[in-house]
């Protein structure tokens, strides 16, 4: 059996490029004790990746020079030495830019297929929707009639944080990029409002908007919309610190705001990471499937056929370029 | 009866100085009913009060021009029109700079003297102690073995939180401005180091006397020091944001550090005020007064005689020439 990899060539400058890596090929080892063999069927790309590609320190470790390019995938099992894994079986939780990937089957999540597209466990019901309901949960606490600001709204993570808000009561105000990602953002997940920060003059646009202040902001971006955002924050508000994709592919990191408000607002700011309590992928799995399958909660998604083009789909997240969830078609359903 | 009360003349400009107000005198009132009349003895001085000459909004109202300028004393009970509150008591609460207040008696409360100084309910016992163990029960909530870093560390709010965080069992180093103010952290308040931030390479000195990093900052200072030390924080770090004395005299606030931190090492930072949660004054009263008394519990204070000399009192606060808690003897004990 033989595969493809994408390993990483050479790290990026600026934007990532198919140039900064190589597709090989190889052969699949055959399965130690423990280990299944998992064709991989959809790869999620998310934002994060930019800080694999660098140097700089993160909260895990650069993907080295010549290693395959980290990434979640779904797919199928298709060899096993792993008791109670059978062939056929659809697991969440390989990783690796690659058709195959090789691994222990603890570290695999069985889905029973069905009730919502395959894709979708790399999205809404996976790390992105999970890290959503982590944020609200841990430190968004929206309580009804709160305003609650959301950036990158039409993307994987923003998308269902502004829908638990709507849950939960609160008026909901999504900031996106163009007029196409604000309808959907508006008309498709049904928030209240959205700012087009491309196009809007975003302390006017906020001010419109947000008549009340922004009592919880759940930060994707960073750069000059937060810098707009938390000029409007209100005592006691809360902010959920999930990403600032704005700044993934900069060389220099710009300063950021001044603190002071911290303390005026008193305001309570936390950085979060879904794989801190990893019992809550199958909680919002729990909670979430259902909604998926009946509708009410929505979701978009950009799929990108051929694992060659992973680093192109990459580049696009990191710019805006996509609508919702990007995942790449690695094989056949 | 006559009194002298300090008042707003205009709003300073930088460094407040005595110019910017005017001592004028006046009758005190007869108390209305429920109303006492309050001989205040001490006056406590606070950065906040900073905030409160300035137009910029913050989290009360600035004390207009003509306005008795705002603080806490602590004095003694001479005329009455309230049931229960008898001439001669001592109470803690009255406001303002001023040698007797007219006010409500039940926004004061009574105090048993004899255990510790007078002088000592407006600092380590009163507002800024409570500020103290607020932000350290409520955000910074440290374990044994952590360390724990104090900006202002001989100041009335860091000397108790420092002396807190080595209750709790955890590694303590303290920043203050000068040798005698490093010595005093060390060998008065007990905490395993200090850094002078007005001599050393801060980043050096924090790399130096914090090897594993810092779990817990609280933070009064901002600035350079502000910097420094996020520089160091660890996953899952608490900041305690209770101040940033270093701009509170500036016209335009500095640019402060890039939020990334807060995503890669999951912090918590938070914002407090005391006035919050006003049930923590009785609590760390009850507390702490034992420890005062049996001298557990270091403090430091400056005392400045005279009433009219209450804003230069406040330039050194904001200045860092005070040595602990800054007080202003209005009248005789």
């Amino acid at each position: 059996m033989s595969s493809q990899s994408v390993v990483l060539r050479r790290r990026p400058t600026g934007a990532p490029s198919r140039d900064d890596f190589d597709v090989v090929s190889g052969e699949i080892p055959a399965p130690g004790p423990g280990e299944v063999v998992v064709r991989n069927i959809f790869l999620s790309i998310d934002p994060y990746m930019r800080g694999r590609l660098s140097e700089r320190k993160s909260y895990a470790n650069p993907v080295q020079i010549g290693e395959v390019m980290e990434g979640e995938t779904i797919g199928e099992i298709v060899a096993s030495n792993a008791h109670g894994y059978d062939l056929g079986e659809i697991v969440v939780g390989a990783r690796g830019w690659q058709t195959h990937t090789c691994c222990k089957a603890t570290t695999l999540t069985r889905i029973t297929p069905g009730g919502a597209p395959l894709s979708t466990y790399l999205g809404v019901l996976g790390m992105p929707g999970t890290t959503a309901y982590t944020g609200m949960t841990d430190v968004g606490r929206t309580k009804p009639g709160e305003t609650v600001v959301i950036s990158a709204a039409s993307g994987a993570v923003g998308s269902v944080a502004g829908q638990l808000a709507k849950r939960a009561g609160a008026r909901v105000v999504g900031i996106a990029g163009g007029p196409d990602k604000c309808l959907f953002v508006q008309e498709g997940l049904g928030f209240d409002a959205c700012v087009d920060h491309r196009s809007s003059d975003l302390d006017a646009a906020l001010a419109d908007t947000c008549p009340d202040g922004v009592d919880v902001y759940f930060e994707n971006v960073g750069g000059a919309v937060q810098a707009a955002v938390f000029a409007k924050l209100n005592v006691f508000a809360r902010v959920i610190m999930c990403g600032m994709v704005s700044q993934y592919n900069a060389a220099e990191l710009p300063p950021g705001p001044n603190l002071g408000f911290m303390v005026a607002k008193r305001v309570h700011m936390q950085g979060i990471l879904v794989s801190d309590k990893p019992e809550r992928f199958a909680e919002w799995r729990g909670l979430a499937a259902p909604w998926v399958a009946d509708g009410s909660l929505a979701y978009r998604e950009t799929i990108i056929d051929g694992l060659e083009n992973a680093p192109e789909a990459l580049a696009m997240v990191l710019n805006g370029d996509n609508f919702g969830k990007m995942v790449v078609r690695v094989g056949p359903d």
